[in-house]
């Protein structure tokens, strides 16, 4: 069965509901009070079919909505670390640009119900950025296979994926050179996110690779997890350098963990780098500019967002994008913070 | 005339426009090729003559956009200072409960045309979250005149608004007073805006008349202005220092130009707090987790989003406010970066 070929009655019928409760659903009507269960069946089914709405709707309207939207899947951070702000900046550069609003959607992995099903059916928007998209996300794999315009930053690794992401293997290689090549070799690490997070853990593999390729370990009582944010680095710093004082260099998750991080090993007596060096990640507009100065790996998080609003905004036009998967590298920046052993 | 009996006709004769290009423009219609001039004309007659076209298209929906506005005068700030992202965490939570969704709109205030009447006429958003608003801006004025649903972040001081805004003159006198009994007596200031900012600006004035208040002066040469970021802070601290190394304490126009004016400092060779005292604005989540810990004037920006956000639903659901200013009290925190001069 063709996705053009789909029609409300086979979305009514795979929900289980009435024809007209599939349209007053996906028209958005708030006429007619339907209960969430109702809703998420009959989005869940639309979704499923790959049923869409949008070219009758569209046409109704004689245009687009003119809307992106956006979707952040881990709320927290969006108050207390600077990369998605940063990424909303290049953003909306380029859509303002293009005549083009951005909706803003945050929810959290705990949160019940398709994100995706609910937006792409509203007719709200014409296509969807989704930031830190999880591969094992049955739902973000259905919105994708519906080919719906939808560009994710970071990567699902599905063939069906328009995709902007970093690479971080060589940055990483090298800022691990540079902690051994001070003499190094108890290190530790503090992962920017609780463990089960894809981009963290995978961040958190790579680095014991590495540091096992150079004859070192990253020993399982060297990883104290942390949440996005400068407090839980503060806290993770001195949990860490309670349990293990014998370290003398820490990999942060992020920048404002490692600046929580920095406050927590000052904390436990440590002075950055003088007896302990933190590398941070992301260069965050702050990291040059802090005291000590941050050594960290750069991800050009402005350029980042502005590349996945040009990829959206060529798809929504019809334009064949130069590529689906657009991979920039990151760099490994030395800094203050990192010193002799 | 009232705003009802206000019709596209008179829209039409003020703009000096066909009555179906009104209509064309405030349906927000792309099937007509209508110059960016023709569309602000209209957009400003209507808005001017508190045109509502709002019922009819609600009525032919059946229902409401579900949609609020955020309009954030000074994009600069998003990309590199944490004050927005708390706000928006908080207008989030509470319109996510409320089943609305968020539009974000960034503009410069260099940007061409009237960002309130594109955004209102457009019948996108229910509602309007203005962020700073100038007092002198003479479209904002239309706009609350009009009485579309809109709630200040900041107030306008006009009889007519909905605002949440921050009474500060206590807690910066009380920071005054801590600098100035630890024996601080040449202070300085870095301003969170180049001049011209009425926020900025107020909160300089309010500075120099608490020292003054206490037989000390602001001097011209010891004010000098940054622009939200810690990069501007460093940049500011170092140009404030090389000119005036006799100053010992620096209030900062926010935590972000704090961290980057420890920085600076520490560049120009001066330790904080042993060579220089510095004083934050906004107690952003990483302030206290830093080291030194900064010493900083407390707003609570994600409540302040919180109840912009619930002052906006009452209005959009027809209650009436509990009141028309909501205003929250900051307070002063003593950290580490504050020592004896």
């Amino acid at each position: 069965m063709s996705a053009k070929s789909i029609t409300s009655h086979d979305v009514a019928k795979l929900a289980g509901v009435a024809r007209s409760t599939v349209s007053h659903v996906l028209n958005g009507s708030n006429s007619v009070s339907l209960s969430e269960e109702t809703r998420r069946k009959v989005q869940e089914a639309a979704l499923a079919l790959g049923y869409k709405p949008n070219s009758a709707a569209l046409m109704l309207r004689k245009g687009t909505t003119k809307t992106v939207g956006f979707l952040a899947t881990e709320a927290k951070s969006l108050a207390v670390d600077g990369y998605i702000p940063l990424l909303f900046a290049g953003v909306g550069e380029v859509l303002r640009r293009g005549g083009y609003h951005l909706l803003l959607e945050t929810f959290d992995p705990a949160q019940k119900g398709n994100p995706y099903a609910g937006l792409v059916l509203s007719r709200r928007i014409d296509g969807l950025l989704v930031l830190s998209p999880d591969p094992q996300d049955a739902e973000l794999r259905a919105l994708i296979e519906s080919g719906f315009p939808a560009v994710m930053i970071g990567s699902t690794g599905l063939p069906g994926e328009v995709s902007v992401s970093t690479r971080i293997g060589t940055s990483m290689a090298q800022a691990v050179d540079h902690v051994v090549s001070l003499g190094h070799r108890r290190i530790g690490c503090i992962p920017f996110s609780p463990a089960g997070f894809p981009a963290s853990d995978a961040r958190t593999g790579m680095l014991a690779a590495l540091l096992a390729d150079r004859g070192l370990g990253l020993d399982a009582d060297a990883v104290e997890h942390a949440e996005f944010s400068a407090e839980s680095g503060h806290a993770a710093a001195r949990a860490l350098l309670a349990r293990r004082p014998d370290l003398t260099a820490v990999f942060a998750g992020n920048d404002t963990i490692a600046l929580g991080a920095i406050g927590g090993a000052a904390a436990e007596g440590r002075a950055v780098p003088g007896d302990l060096s933190v590398v941070g990640f992301d260069d965050l507009p702050f990291a040059a500019h802090m005291h000590p100065a941050l050594s960290t790996i750069r991800q050009d998080a402005m350029a980042q967002g502005r590349q996945a609003a040009e990829a959206l905004t060529r798809l929504l036009s019809g334009t064949a994008p130069e590529t689906r998967s657009h991979v920039s590298e990151s760099t490994f920046i030395a800094r203050g913070s990192t010193g002799p052993a």
